[in-house]
């Protein structure tokens, strides 16, 4: 970073984060950066409560832009996914100002609509990767300590091991991708490695995810698709007979998608950081 | 109908249908129609299985074609929803025939997918309405009376009481549509009143469909979205704070489509029959 302490912001668009995670947080980035603890504020907004959702539609998408366009902020960093960013997007992306493009955005699972409608408007440092409540999970440390290390350095030992070798890349949980699908935020991953995960869903819908986004036209433009983990995998009545590797290899063959394998993504301590577009450097 | 005894034909390209649908569906058909019942034939592929579906893609495609492409069939029936429609559209729309023009086809849920597809190719006898194995809900005789009554004689009171006084109507489960927007088989539904239903979903889910659906500019183009019933609605941790309509309302206001009410459609035996189109009398 070209200055001397990162400033973090934390947002929920979605769901409430527990109110456990900001000292825990706080406490690890002092741990792993003890000369240069960066400042992570989290906004109140996080711990709002409004039915589903951390604070009502209004409340989370000014949350959203306190920090976007602060200029004093580098990250805007997402609380945590769940549901809720769908309802705000439109508001936010109204609503940005140019410091918000001077600034990084990480985030996964229902943040996936954002970090497209982001992509899609030229914001050139979006990554899929780790949230804040990931602190909560076994092993989370790793997953925090990972996201910082990128926030703060673009550490590449943070990213997803393939990125460095692709052209371009983008990374979402595959029911967020589906439901962006023909709607004026699906961006444009011509030429794109695209790496799909899913959490918490029947086979059954892992098929009907995989058959929505390879049957569009311009998802059928990407260069090929990895599929990250699929885990807690709920019960299928009666048993699919097919894992989640065999549906997405048949639906790059259907589709004519190349398929690329695995990638090191998921819902889990393990997920790594893919860079959307480009994976570009830091800037000095 | 011009024949003496309209000949419907059963068949699955979802899930497996129960063994005992068949005999009650025929015994309820000899005794509404005593003397002119109608001939209803189970393709045998409807007891076939093959992991989650009633039989492999191939057989699926093949039982559906089989009765389509026979001129003595007045109508294609689908056995029940589930899931697997989305594997067979594409190799069952390139193999029909002429004589599959020439009939009607009616189902709801999954085989929302088929229906869209046989109403984007201008078939013309396409209707959202009772499944056969909607004999085994409660009081689910009145939703086999209902289709037979529309599959035979175009009964105006099998009807949603709304679809006379439309222009053109169409009607969805909101997943099953959500899953084919920008995709091929997306049909035009300019114009027409669309009527969505939804079962054991959580309410997020219905929001984040209602969100998908109201967002794509093509669907903007319908008159208006009527509701149908969400029925077995998942748990929602935590309480959503919304119900049904409230969403479908709001999304409705955000979108700029008319709010036209509720429908009489859903997972239920009340499900009402909604032809997809002008609402044409029988051809005599």
């Amino acid at each position: 970073m070209s200055k001397e302490k990162c400033k973090i912001g934390v947002v929920a668009p979605a769901s409430r984060m527990s109110p456990e995670v900001a000292e825990r947080v706080r406490t690890l980035a002092g741990s792993l950066y003890p000369d240069r603890t960066p400042e992570i504020f989290f906004h109140p907004q996080c711990f709002a409560a409004h039915g589903h959702f951390a604070g009502d539609d209004e409340t989370r998408a000014q949350a959203f832009l306190d920090i976007a366009n602060d200029e004093s902020y580098d990250a805007v960093w997402f609380a945590r996914g769940g549901y809720g960013s769908c309802r705000v997007v439109e508001a936010v992306m109204c609503r940005l100002t140019e410091p918000s493009r001077r600034k990084a955005y990480v985030g996964y699972s229902d943040a996936g609509i954002l970090l497209a409608a982001l992509y899609r408007a030229g914001f050139d440092a979006v990554a899929h990767g780790p949230v804040a409540q990931d602190i909560l999970r076994p092993a989370g440390d790793a997953a925090v300590g990972r996201v910082l290390a990128w926030m703060i350095d673009r550490a590449p030992e943070a990213l997803e091991p393939t990125v460095g070798r692709a052209k371009k890349t983008a990374a979402f949980n595959m029911t967020v991708l589906s439901q962006l699908l023909g709607t004026p935020l699906q961006p444009d991953l011509g030429g794109h490695v695209l790496m799909l995960e899913e959490v918490a869903e029947a086979m059954y819908r892992i098929d009907r995810s995989l058959f929505h986004i390879t049957s569009n036209a311009e998802i059928r433009r990407v260069s090929g698709i990895m599929l990250g983990r699929c885990t807690a995998i709920t019960s299928n009545e009666p048993d699919f007979g097919m894992h989640e590797e065999e549906v997405a290899r048949y639906w790059c063959r259907r589709s004519g998608i190349p398929w690329l394998g695995r990638a090191d993504i998921g819902h889990d301590a393990d997920n790594k950081i893919v860079p959307f577009g480009s994976h570009a450097p830091i800037a000095e």
